[in-house]
Parts: structure tokens; C-alpha cells; sequence
């Protein structure tokens, strides 16, 4: 994709899918620490990885659990996306709240609580969701019995990554069919979250997998993978129908490492400022864990300020961050406002009830995180 | 102190202090994750502690930060306690609020938006506040100008954290005339935040300063020392009038570390269910990083389950916590409930709108987190 080609929505358009709170003053009159969101490079983003999935037709379908606010989805899908995926319940509950209907859930729903929940999901939009065990199977199976509706259930296969899912394509066959047996459920494809840059491993075990599946009888509409860090690697493409990515809307430091994206790309930073001085070489800014995670990612220090020669924050505790300007060419002055770039954004966005649009230097407002905190 | 000689109140006096909030069913039921604090294990470590503070003539001054609960503090300063301390404006105003009136913001309170804030405090409540820099000094003046009042300042010693804090007995000394020559500030003492197991040093620093304080004729009316890990060790104290602690009302696996407190007198934990059993050795429950964060405090592994064997959480998702059952007697299920005894309970709490009181396996009800997100 040549980024030059790309066509980018006006402001306005852009604008009309967010409320905006008023904010007082300018970028230096804020209260601090408080996340920045560049909406510009937001749009560039966005519309840049859409023309990718376009071009290799396979289905947008964005994860919300980083910016966690309905405006943000809704622009993602009037960009394009096919449809949401969330990864909690009550992620799902609010975006279904705002009309969103076509929400991939890829988090396995256990416990009658959180069946009953889905149930009336099922009745509200429609909602596919995962499992990887048999156990979970028979939990949806309840779930499609309370709401009366079929739900199209994906097997997530481990592809190298260790977390969740079936083992081998044999096993991903055997709870395709267990599925297909129980009433209301119906199996509708293969989900993965892949280890990064290692798309060979997982198109091999997709491959072999659609294979059995074939030989089975059994329909694979929808082969789901996901990941930021290779976002961009065409190797491995072939069976997959859909693609699950989250982090590339702000963009972190982590992402930045990867190669998946350039500095110039990254959205979001704390605003933060110096509140202490103790030596040359230490100052300490008003973000720490609970304003910036203690996310590693893993890499060295907790963020940097790009400004300052890319300092690092080589620790923090719940309200500071120890900010080393060993190497920095200015020495910042108790009252100096910086922008942190993080390890990981996600998490970020967590912490905080509103962040802050802007637009170059210009504020555009505050905007309620619709779905922070839903871990449930 | 004896522990079996401390007085405990009733649970009819101690449930006064807070709203619960019905919640449904048995804790088999609960939807998870979520924090559980047991309320008779937080009431033996409150009364345990305050019998020390007492014993020793130490004015106790608990961090609210650790759980953000009005109904908390209130609770602390009903057994005893002299004040709250807070380390951020937004908690200041959530306890100023619920008419908690003696608070030390442990701080620095820099730009003018906080600094209006301070001064609408100061209005309200009886707030003393830190400074290590004429910088810091300069703006409190402006706090003090605009209330009216007159703002009492400790003056930050680092005496080997690193963190904030002038770096020597002389600069505290300058900082401490400098404040007595502004308007409507008064030097009221010096407030340390110390490296834990280090007592000599930090006595050492006091102890010179307070002569050179003394020598220039300045009245140090307190000394505010602080710190979990070693709260019980009487060495150092002859100095300190008053002792700032956070996490003794909670405790976690890091208190545990220590040696400052047992797993018994632990009174947090994180409800968690297992979602996916992919190998002999491997759960995933659906606590990760948004629900415990990814503190390592440093610590090996995300948090443990003291019910299998103290089976790490080894890694961490946003969602996804990967659990280690490879030394664990007995293998859980798909919807089998654990608890996560955390590294860290204090940014826990500042993730989550509500928790769960218990007293043993007995709901109480559901608590609002009065402060979460008080950043700013």
C-alpha cells in the first residue's frame, strides 16, 4: 500500500462520532497526568490498515478493548470494519448498548452468571463467541437454550502461542462436531491469537485443521486471527477470512519496537508534569502505575519522553514516575509539562474514566471510556 | 505487643461504616473477576497496628490510597487513627467530601489549576502538604495567598529512596527558612518516605537535621516517616511523631515477602474463574493485567493461588491469566473458582468501581470504590 494514496474523511465527518465535553484552556492549562489523544493520527491509522485489509480481503474486525469508547467503534465501522470484537461480557453490554451489532467475543463464557448475560446479548445483536473445551461448549449450549436463538461458536485453536485453545487440528475437528451435536450451537469456524512472526506455524496448523474439517463435512465459513505486532506481514494470509487488531488505532512503544509502526504513528501519550528535582541527572513527574501500568511489555523502563532524547522511566511507584535525564540534552524544570510514550496502551485506557482528544495542539474535548473497567 | 490482648469491636460496630450493596447469591456465584476483602481480617490488622502506633506514642496516619474507601477511613480514624494521609488532590477531595478534616497530602502540589484546588481545600479542611524545592514552595505561597489561610509544609528528605526530596540536612534547612519567609506558609516539619530495612540512615538524616533546625531556632513540630515492609521494627523511631502505611490493611504476597505480615493476615484476594484448561499443566483464568495488574513488586510470576500449592500466575494477558499447575496437587476445572493472593493490593483496588466484603465465606455486600481513578 502506498500511504500517499490513501483518502482520509474530513474533520468533520470524523468529529460527528464523538461527544465531546468541553475542556478550559490550552494543552498547558491541563490537570495532569491525563491521556492525549491525537485524533488526526487516529484517522491515518484506521483508514491505513483498512485499505491493508481491503486489499487482501479479509474482514476488519477491530478490537475495542483498547480505546474501550463507542465513538471509537463506530468510526472503525463506518471506515469499514466488518463488525467488533470484544473481549469481556460487559464490553460487549455497552457496545450492544450503542447499537453495535455484530460483536465477535473471544473470551470463553463460563458460569451461569455470564451465560445468562450472553443470552440476552443473543436476543439483543448478533454475537459469535469462542470456546476451546468441551466444558465450554456445554455452557453455550445453555446460553442458546435460555435465548432461544442459534449462536455460531468459533474453536480457538493454540497456534503456538500457549494461551487458550485446542492443542492439534485433530482436537480442533473433534469439538467442531461435538458442537455441530448440540442444539442451538453451531460451529462457524476456526479463531486464533498466533504468536507474532511466526505465520508459517499457524497457516500450517490452520491448513491441516480445514483440511479434517473438509473431509468431516463440516463448513469453515470464518477462519479469525489477530495480532499487532505483524499486522502487516502478508505470509500466511490464506486461510484467514477475518483479522483481530487493537493496538494499531493509538499505538505504543511496544508497537513501535516491533516495527509494526513508527513514532510519528503513535496517537496517545500521558501528558504529565515535573513535580520534583531532586539531582541533575532525576526528575519526578506526577504518572506512575496507576496512571501509566506497570506494563514492561517486556522492555526497558516503563515509557519515555520522545522530547527529552527519549528518557526513560526507569521506575515507578503508584503516583511518580523516576525519570532519568542522564542522556536528555535539556534538564526539565518542576512545573514542565511532557508527554509520555508508553510500553502498552491498552491498559492505559483502562485507568482512566475520560481522555482527552486533540488535534495537533488543539483540544478538542473530553470523552467518557465507555467501557472501562468491564472485566466482567 | 501480644496479639491475643488486642480488643476487637463487634461487626455490628465495625458494618456502621459502610454501605453495602446487596449482592445476590453465594460466592460461588459471584461473577468474577473481583476483589473480595475479608472485613475481620482488616479489622485484626487495624487494631493490631494501631496498638503498635499507640504503644510506641507514634500518631498513626494510614494512606488511603491502598483502598480508596471513605468507609475505610473512617473506620481507621474511629480505632484511632490521627489523620489520613493522601497522595493525590482527587483523594484529598473524595475524603474532604465524606468530612474527613485532618489530612497530610504526601504530594507536591504543582500548577495552577491544583494549586486552586489546594486552595478550596484548605477552606474546607485542615490539610498540611510537602515541598523539596523552592519551586514547589513558591507555588503553595500562591495556594495559601488565594484561601486565605495559612498553609502548614513539611519539608521531603530523601533519606535514600531516591525518589522526591531535598538530598541533604542543609538543603532542608534552607527549604525549611525559605518557607517560614513566605506569606502565609509555615514550616511545620519534615516528612521522609524511606528505604525499607534502612532505619540508621534514614535517623542519621532526621536526627542531623533536627540539630541544624534547632540551631537556626526552627520548631519541628513533626516528623512523617512511612513504609510497609518494615513497619514493626522499633529502630529509628525516637525521632518520627507520626507513621504513614498503606498496604497493612490488606496486605499482599510482597507484605508476605517481607516478613511483615502472614497469608492469614492477608484480607484481599481476586475472585477468579478457570476458563480454558489447554494442557495438564496449564489454566487460563479470566483475571490478567486489567484485574491485577502487572506489578511484579519484584516478585517471580503475577500473583499466586495459595490453594494449589501457590501455583504462579506466570504470565499475563489483559485479559488472560496464565496459571501454572505443573507442582499443583489437585488440577481445577473449567468453572472452578479460585483466589488470586496479588503482588500488590494497592493498584488492585484502583482498577475495579466496586469490591466484595466478606466476613469468612459470608457476603456482607458490595462496596463502591469511593477514589478510583483519583489521579489527578
Amino acid at each position: 500500500m502506498n500511504d500517499t494514496k490513501l483518502q482520509l474523511p474530513s474533520s468533520e465527518w470524523v468529529d460527528q462520532f464523538f461527544q465531546f465535553e468541553h475542556v478550559d484552556g490550552s494543552l498547558a492549562q491541563l490537570e495532569t497526568p491525563v491521556p492525549l489523544i491525537d485524533l488526526d493520527i487516529v484517522v491515518k491509522n484506521l483508514v491505513r490498515w483498512q485499505a491493508h485489509c481491503d486489499f487482501h480481503k479479509i474482514a476488519n474486525r477491530p478490537h475495542i478493548k483498547t480505546h474501550k469508547l463507542v465513538g471509537m467503534a463506530k468510526l472503525q465501522l463506518a471506515l469499514g470494519a466488518k463488525g467488533i470484537c470484544v473481549q469481556k461480557l460487559g464490553e460487549a453490554e455497552v457496545m450492544a448498548d450503542a447499537g453495535i451489532g455484530d460483536q465477535l467475543l473471544t473470551f470463553n463464557v463460563v458460569g451461569v452468571a455470564k451465560l445468562a448475560r450472553l443470552a440476552a446479548l443473543m436476543r439483543r445483536i448478533d454475537i459469535s463467541v469462542v470456546a476451546d473445551s468441551v466444558a465450554v461448549v456445554e455452557g453455550l449450549a445453555q446460553a442458546a437454550k435460555l435465548s432461544g436463538r442459534t449462536l455460531h461458536v468459533l474453536v480457538e485453536c493454540d497456534t503456538g502461542a500457549g494461551r487458550n485453545g485446542v492443542q492439534t487440528p485433530a482436537a480442533a475437528l473433534a469439538l467442531a462436531q461435538h458442537i455441530n451435536t448440540m442444539p442451538g450451537l453451531q460451529f462457524a469456524g476456526l479463531m486464533t491469537y498466533p504468536p507474532a512472526f511466526k505465520r508459517a506455524d499457524i497457516a500450517e496448523f490452520i491448513a491441516d485443521t480445514k483440511l479434517l474439517l473438509a473431509k468431516a463435512g463440516l463448513q469453515c465459513a470464518r477462519v479469525s486471527s489477530g495480532g499487532s505486532r505483524d499486522l502487516w506481514s502478508n505470509e500466511g494470509l490464506s486461510d484467514i477470512t477475518e483479522y483481530r487488531v487493537g493496538t494499531y488505532i493509538y499505538n505504543d512503544r511496544s508497537q513501535v519496537a516491533s516495527g509494526a509502526f513508527t513514532f510519528d504513528e503513535c496517537a496517545e501519550t500521558v501528558l504529565t508534569t515535573v513535580v520534583s528535582r531532586p539531582t541533575d541527572d532525576r526528575a519526578i513527574v506526577d504518572a506512575g502505575s496507576k496512571a501509566l501500568t506497570s506494563d514492561l511489555s517486556p522492555m526497558p523502563g516503563y515509557g519515555i519522553i520522545r522530547s527529552l532524547n527519549d528518557a526513560p522511566l526507569y521506575q515507578l511507584n503508584e503516583e511518580h514516575g523516576y525519570l532519568d535525564l542522564s542522556a536528555s540534552p535539556t534538564k526539565p524544570n518542576v512545573g514542565d509539562m511532557l508527554r509520555v510514550t508508553m510500553n502498552h496502551v491498552c491498559p492505559v485506557n483502562n485507568l482512566f474514566d475520560k481522555v482527552i482528544f486533540v488535534r495537533g495542539k488543539k483540544i478538542l474535548g473530553a470523552v467518557k471510556v465507555d467501557a472501562r473497567g468491564k472485566v466482567q
